[in-house]
């Protein structure tokens, strides 16, 4: 027994590379935590695991099997029962430490009075500035009318799963639809995205016999989970470094299993994924992609399909259905969702129609699930359609998010710069950064949600602002005051203070450029100027939904703005 | 380096246990699959990954560390590039020649028209007899009218995460109407009950130190992927067997956490758990109990929160609140869905206040995810809210249940032996559970999907019926006479077939009984008769909602046959 516990730790990985500081500290045991950090890893390990499990055994004098069935025991092994809400209380401390215990605020969206919401009292409306519903279409009538004819017709629920009784004909129209816009064979509906990454990238990398993925630094918890759950090996690669992914790609046989992963706009920085080049990359060493568009679907390219589609846009807009060799012909998979910009729930994948097919018959988070509500499914529908038909809101999107990082600019309110419509304001302490959003909240009617570590890096808390078509430039120059004010009050560090520093976060970062040596890092964004001046006139006239007079009614007042901005 | 290869074997419980000729099976490659499945495994190790990983970098004669950035290369490694579609189709075929491909009916609901759907031709009606919608709360008006309501008012998605204003008013009442139904401090809703139990199993588990979880072997695909995805030990103990769970329990010392997870009533073979013994043996050893009421939740109790309420029926109803000394109390955890007897979609569990907290606080699969839109929760609210005070759809149910098993049993067709209000209609064949399936839809117009492996074992392949209030006894006469005549046309096994074979899951066992020694196992069902004619008066008195006048006359038809048949 010994001995072959030596040998194991002298093959561990794990206990040979950590350093002793670190294996003293996870040896540390405390009265209400009796079983060390290092035991928890010990029993995970499959060598180590063993070895303890016979010890257990043994010391316990029971059955040395498990399979073993006995007779009813009347005593119990001697000690105490171990303290489960201890642990709860010890794991919620340690949120409360280190500021990232998360305080949901209470906000009620409405409908009719978008983008402004109440919060638990109903007669305290707010301002939302973060929502995901980045058009406004979760208040499109198109959507609402659908989903409400369709709860006259189909019901509440679903029923069952895909499998049984819950696949109706609007599941199947919607995966077609979300296929047309992707220019691929098939696409699959999951109840998520979250879902849909993390079922679609365990089941497909366990199935490619010895596969390695290679992951986007950044890339959001349900690529991570999905990774994970695959077993397969992970290999990270730097944000965005095209050089750093090719020298860790080359070191695997081209003959071996690989898939990118890495997405298109990064949620929390508003950056925007290499796409062409990584294919590209990806292609020479043998590897498929997996492209997440789950903030650029409905935002970006000529029918909404995402960032892949904007690259060629002119190509896309005249050749609008399956391959015609623009940069989505080289993406394999692409995930999006249908709670952000289309404005319902749910998430999908859209690639060729084998895997489409194989991903349905083996991924147990597809399979063992109640299917989407018909109605759910047919306001997502509705809107897909209406977003292929119509570029206004995404337009009007940009123009209001250009409108408000140009004041923000202005102000010195440092913004993280980036191509996209996310607006990130750096704050860079968490309990600022709660109380700079707890005075939007209770001072100035605005909410912005606080984003504080785990979901950014410690120092880079932030206040994620995302415009909308629905905003005016009277709300807009109130949400400028107000930032202004709090900058002011709580002493927050201004674009040059964060240069002085250095810069973080792409904040107040130098750009070595001959000609203006001191600039800071302007990008180009991924909607030019002459694309948003060329669809303003046809925007509108593109969507043929029947709905569309009473929308346009609603967005009056923002639609005056959009004339003014971009004139 | 071979060395430590070879040391890292012996102490591998994979190899050192797996016989020589799975070993050779696992090695074998094939031109289109040129890395063996043994290759993937050991690729997916932590031991062997590294040496491999190593032996590649090597052979490659490339930057030998991962973390080295390089210049551009211009030649991939020499070779060709993975076949992926060829993996994809080798997938499909094996499913193909299992015959466990599943081929998706189009079946599409009509709640005006309750239990009827159309299929893919709108003018072919079809009386569905296998939804999860067993009460019909999918076409309750109160459901469908809060639904429509909140649409109008709170829009169609709810436009973010909970952290991230996607957490309204409904969310929270949502939350604390479930934590009271399950008598338990809180309670927390998720996309669905699969992400619900992966999330909590996965974050609980790891959260233990040394956690070991006990898994009953018939549980659902979603327990087992929390189990797995937490890296905790498993332990399975035989399908509602507590000896078995003892025996296996009393092998760890008491201090060692535990949790025990089980269902209810298994969605598949209707049979349900022993709950008090396990809570109790849970107990005694030191382990918590996780409990899946998925399948419960709605149709038993006298509020319907499920089995573990329906135990202590009495003192459940008068004492409806909180901690009543009931088996309610003993169990730990309780899971269930919205998506089933609730009639819409989503998932929960119930628990303590600080165990919700930190599942809440730590769970990606909770935390990264857009929230039910408002619609769905307020759908699922007024669901719980009228299925507590009206007990009226679930007698209905379980009378249309006893009506249909007696009139099968009359006719010898098997049903699997169940205490619940599930009608497993054993076939025991893969192929003819499919053409009997199809039969029922083409030849008769009813729809009952066929289940089969690997839902079900290898000949166990089975008919799952599910009754509900709406199904008249003219349908049930319809279902009976169809069942009765493909069973005579695909010469299908009669009960005493089975029994003549030594029966199987359950039907045609004979049990050891001195007054009948040949008798066919009987099963007491969880609503005694007692109980079915106490609450036929009673139900449709205790609910307040004002929708009920409205939904009574849909089902006038269906109340007929509850008067007759339980008089």
């Amino acid at each position: 027994m010994e001995h072959s516990v030596r040998q194991a730790l002298r093959a561990c990985p794990f206990i040979s590379r950590t350093p002793v500081q670190a294996l003293k500290q996870l040896s540390q045991t405390t009265p209400t935590a009796p079983a060390s950090a290092l035991l928890s890893k010990a029993q995970a390990c499959p060598v180590m695991g063993q070895a303890l499990s016979a010890r257990f055994t043994h010391s316990s004098a029971k059955t040395p099997t498990a399979e073993v069935a006995t007779e009813s025991v009347s005593t119990p092994s001697p000690g105490e029962p171990f303290d489960y809400e201890q642990v709860y209380r010890t794991e919620l401390d340690k949120k409360h430490q280190d500021k990232s215990y998360r305080y949901f605020n209470n906000i009620n969206r409405l409908a009719k009075e978008f983008p402004a919401a109440h919060t638990s009292n109903v007669n305290n409306k707010v301002t939302v500035w973060c929502s995901n519903d980045y058009l406004g279409q979760g208040r499109n009538p198109c959507v609402v009318g659908s989903m409400k004819q369709t709860l006259d017709r189909y019901g509440a629920g679903a029923g069952g799963t895909r499998n049984i009784a819950g696949n109706a004909d609007l599941h199947l129209r919607l995966e077609s639809e979300l296929a047309d816009l992707h220019h691929k064979e098939a696409a699959l509906v999951f109840s998520s995205c979250y879902v849909a990454n993390d079922a679609t990238l365990s089941t497909l990398a366990s199935k490619l016999p010895g596969c390695v993925i290679f992951s986007d630094s950044m890339n959001h918890a349900s690529m991570i989970q999905g990774i994970r759950h695959s077993n397969a090996r992970k290999v990270i690669f730097k944000h965005n470094d095209v050089a750093d992914l090719e020298a860790k790609l080359q070191q695997f046989p081209v003959g071996t299993p690989k898939i990118v992963a890495f997405e298109s706009v990064y949620s929390m920085s508003g950056t925007v994924g290499h796409i062409e080049a990584i294919c590209r990359v990806s292609k020479k060493y043998g590897a498929i992609t997996f492209l997440d568009e789950v903030h650029a679907v409905g935002m970006y390219g000529p029918r909404g399909a995402g960032v892949a589609e904007h690259l060629d846009y002119q190509l896309n807009l005249n050749h609008p259905h399956g391959q015609n060799g623009s940069v989505l012909d080289q993406v394999d998979i692409i995930t999006g969702t249908l709670g952000k910009a289309y404005g319902v729930v749910g998430g999908y994948i859209a690639t060729s129609a084998s895997l489409v097919d194989m991903i349905r018959s083996y991924a147990p988070g597809f399979i063992f699930t109640t299917s989407l509500p018909p109605s759910v499914v047919a306001g997502s529908l509705a809107s897909v359609q209406y977003l292929k038909l119509s570029s206004k809101e995404r337009v009007m999107q940009q123009i209001n998010t250009k409108l408000l990082k140009a004041r923000l600019a202005e102000l010195q309110i440092p913004v993280v710069p980036n191509p996209s419509h996310i607006v990130p304001v750096l704050v860079g302490d968490a309990d600022l950064c709660k109380q700079a959003s707890d005075s939007l909240l209770t001072d100035h009617n605005i909410y912005v949600q606080a984003i504080n570590y785990p979901t950014v890096p410690r120092g880079e808390e932030r206040l994620r602002i995302t415009p909308t078509p629905g905003h005016t430039p009277a709300m807009t120059q109130h949400l400028v005051v107000a930032l202004a004010t709090i900058w002011k009050q709580y002493k927050l560090k201004y674009t040059q203070d964060w240069a002085a520093e250095g810069g973080r976060a792409g904040v107040g970062m130098v750009v070595p450029s001959a000609a203006e040596p001191e600039s800071v890092a302007e990008v180009e964004p991924i909607w030019s100027e002459a694309q948003l001046l060329a669809e303003i006139p046809n925007g509108i006239n593109r969507c043929h939904c029947e709905a569309v007079d009473e929308l346009s009614t609603v967005t009056t007042e923002s639609d005056a703005s959009t004339t003014r901005v971009a004139a």
